[in-house]
């Protein structure tokens, strides 16, 4: 393991992190919240300081494989949690520090889960940072580095591959770093028109764009109680279009650019995705149909309850915790799927569900014809045996990881549906779940060792996985 | 598709479910049950007629390769399904059509739900059936013909592959018809010994005889609305005995048999399986501790129950859906997993899931060190490349029914848990489930939509899927 080299990515990561902390600063000047932007500015200021001597002597050693990639990305996100937590609890918006370091992996990863019972109470500046870790979290902090620094083309791949997600990561152009660029090119010009849109639907500058930061980033946050809810009826049609699209593989986005939109409507990902959208949304609307005004008002609802959670942002605008059991059924096994490959979203991804499908009609044709040879294909191109084979293990990881954490959580005495849902929600990076962690509820109520639980699930989930799973594996850290 | 074997073989099974239906019509006659009896022999006489009709013919065609082997065993399990129901409906015991195929189908699977509210008010006659299609079900039927009636040997293993447990059959002589006599030899014997072990407990010949049939199949089926629990104490223990001798790879008994010890001991997978039950075991114990009289009685009910659950028979001797949440998480997580490959019992079976585990362990190896090959191992041999295939796609087809039953079960209306649960249990073949369908509960509330669902998720967890989803497939039924 080359840890010189890891060392010197994460100061990068502890400077960008200070760089981003200033922001809030700026936010405390406006609101004149003197005492909490300093707070921030002194925590900016020394990640800042610290970061810069851990990356001030460069790596003699330039050896750069894929377990230093995974291991790089899960310690920046763990450093990113516990460093970006710490304005929370000193400022005293959440004292408690297992509960800053939640709120702050729930942000990080767009989960969006929240252990406040009364979000509005918060200084603005500290909602600004909450939120704009939805921002920074949704397309990856180390692929943000990569677009803006100079590091050596040699070990962006492998970050690159290990904070993306979905089964395979396709470079747009030859170069990483400008592969890096360009989808946050994309993602900036596409936050920039969100704010104006939100703010044509009637929000003000600030909310507006703290909004944005969590719709973007299909985090989640909002600084409301009754999170869209609150805004205008506008203001969540907006949501709903700009969800849908930050559910889609940023990668179609280029090839619209680059004027390639035959290409778009190639990708099978984002068509089977739409369908199901579509074919969740109108099966909500029927059955909640009966308790709305209007045919229109519930599939309003529906639709943006099924956008927001299958592009796990959680946002809600009712608790749809009330609606029947079938709907939420229904809601769930979004939460598993969740959004395209390359997006900002969660869930195993539309894509890792093509595959395992064909999976079962290429085994079902193995069982019938044995000797019968067929390959999977996927977006046009053949699946290869690599990918497949990645696409099983994080299968069988998803529901190992599930299990266990889901018997830990049990722990506490909530009953199955909030313990099994929690879990799902935290995997998912979604963030409401049923029952107690329902949309009109939060996560305060469990033990510690839950909390801790959870967010390494949203960890496991926003990082798919594997990268966690090397940081914790023995060999990992074994010489040779 | 060579339809004229499967014909044939149907025709065969016909024939032994009637020669099986005429040990009820003997206990008929002793219990005076003069009209309950007739029904049976009606229909034996019937079955046997019907399948001599069928296989009077002998197939031109021997071709039999491994589809044809798959749809004969679903359709040989649906079919006895079938008519195993029609005694109940004739009886008016259960006049619903679907309530009796439920029933029937959960006997054959050795699942053990019941639709019956008050199972007492049975006559004997009909109960001994229901108990007797638990103690078929648990080795398969097909085995059973196979051990007896003189098929020709290319088709044996097959039939023997698609009927029996575990991600890889293993004959134990060279000829499947020997292993399979040498299989219901040791079974029968076994069988004798736990009769024999139940009167010694005090139980009289007809609640031995029927309770037996149920433990051996790991089936659940009892006579007394409190289960075990209405049996004596040293039953219960005998019970515990067998059950878990019953979760066990029914090669092992050869092994000892033939006098090799040494390598029954190096079966991991029976060491994980009773590793399993002691630590869960141990686990509930401390647990419900506070809520019983003494250490043992507590320990006590905490074995059976998960000796009952792991070993997928579903007998219970207090109601465990009072239990903490913890307890009953991990009684789920047991009914995932189930005993052992090669067994009577249930669930993914424990060598899936140490293949699973490995494959975790192999995946994380070669992330950090892409260059290594490690070949998986497991009881002592190393795993071929098509049988952790087999395992994958066995998992991903798993989770894929598990959602898509859940969805369905749903549309009930009843809460997460139940239709969550109910789903898992059936699927792992173990009868109870939480809430609506725990241990004090039944399945008699659902729609019929949803027993319908129900039950073919009994048949895909006892054939583990693949015979059901093969008959399914479209392509299995093109020419070619």
């Amino acid at each position: 393991m080359n840890l010189s080299i890891i060392r010197y990515i994460l100061g990068r990561v502890l400077q960008f992190l200070g760089g981003f902390l200033i922001l809030p600063v700026i936010v405390s000047l406006i609101y004149k919240e003197y005492n909490t932007g300093l707070i921030f500015l002194a925590i900016a200021v020394a990640s800042f300081i610290l970061g810069s001597v851990s990356s001030f002597f460069k790596p003699k050693n330039n050896a750069f494989y894929a377990r230093e990639g995974f291991v790089t990305v899960s310690l920046s996100w763990i450093l990113l949690s516990l460093v970006g937590a710490v304005p929370f609890v000193l400022t005293g918006e959440i004292p408690h520090i297992t509960d800053a370091v939640f709120e702050t992996v729930s942000g990080f990863t767009t989960t969006g889960a929240s252990i406040l019972s009364d979000v509005e109470s918060m200084s603005q500046t500290a909602m600004f940072w909450r939120c704009f870790t939805n921002w920074i979290g949704g397309m990856g902090v180390l692929v943000f580095i990569m677009a803006i620094l100079p590091l050596s083309g040699s070990y962006n791949m492998h970050l690159m591959r290990a904070e993306s997600t979905g089964p395979s990561v396709g470079k747009l152009v030859p170069r990483v770093k400008n592969t890096a660029k360009i989808l946050y090119g994309i993602y900036l010009g596409l936050t920039l028109v969100l704010i104006v849109s939100y703010m044509c639907a009637g929000m003000k500058l600030y909310d507006a764009l703290i909004i944005s930061f969590s719709t973007m980033g299909t985090g989640g946050f909002a600084n409301l109680n009754a999170s869209l809810g609150g805004y205008s009826h506008g203001a969540q049609v907006v949501s709903i279009i700009f969800m849908i699209l930050c559910g889609i593989n940023f990668n179609a986005y280029f090839l619209i650019i680059s004027r390639k939109p035959g290409e778009f409507f190639k990708i099978e990902e984002v068509r089977w995705y739409l369908i199901i959208l579509f074919l969740a949304a109108a099966a909500i609307t029927v059955q909640i149909r009966g308790s709305y005004a209007s045919l229109y008002s519930a599939a309003h609802d529906a639709t943006f309850q099924v956008v927001s959670i299958m592009t796990t942002t959680g946002f809600s605008v009712t608790d749809f915790d009330t609606w029947p059991m079938f709907s939420k059924t229904i809601l769930l096994m979004l939460m598993v799927i969740g959004g395209c490959a390359g997006s900002t979203s969660g869930g195993i991804k539309v894509s890792r569900l093509l595959i395992l499908f064909r999976t079962l009609g290429k085994e079902a044709s193995h069982l019938t014809h044995p000797r019968s040879v067929k390959k999977m294909r996927l977006n046009g191109q053949t699946v290869v045996e690599e990918t497949s084979k990645s696409v099983y293990s994080f299968l069988i990881a998803y529901v190992v990881v599930l299990m266990v954490s889901v018997l830990i959580v049990s722990a506490d005495g909530f009953d199955f549906t909030t313990s099994f849902t929690s879990v799902l929600s935290m995997l998912g990076n979604v963030g409401p779940g049923l029952s107690v962690v329902g949309p009109a509820g939060n996560y305060s109520g469990f033990s510690d060792l839950s909390k801790i639980t959870l967010l390494l699930d949203m960890l496991a989930g926003r990082l798919e996985i594997f990268p966690m799973m090397v940081l914790f594996y023995f060999g990992t850290w074994k010489r040779g």
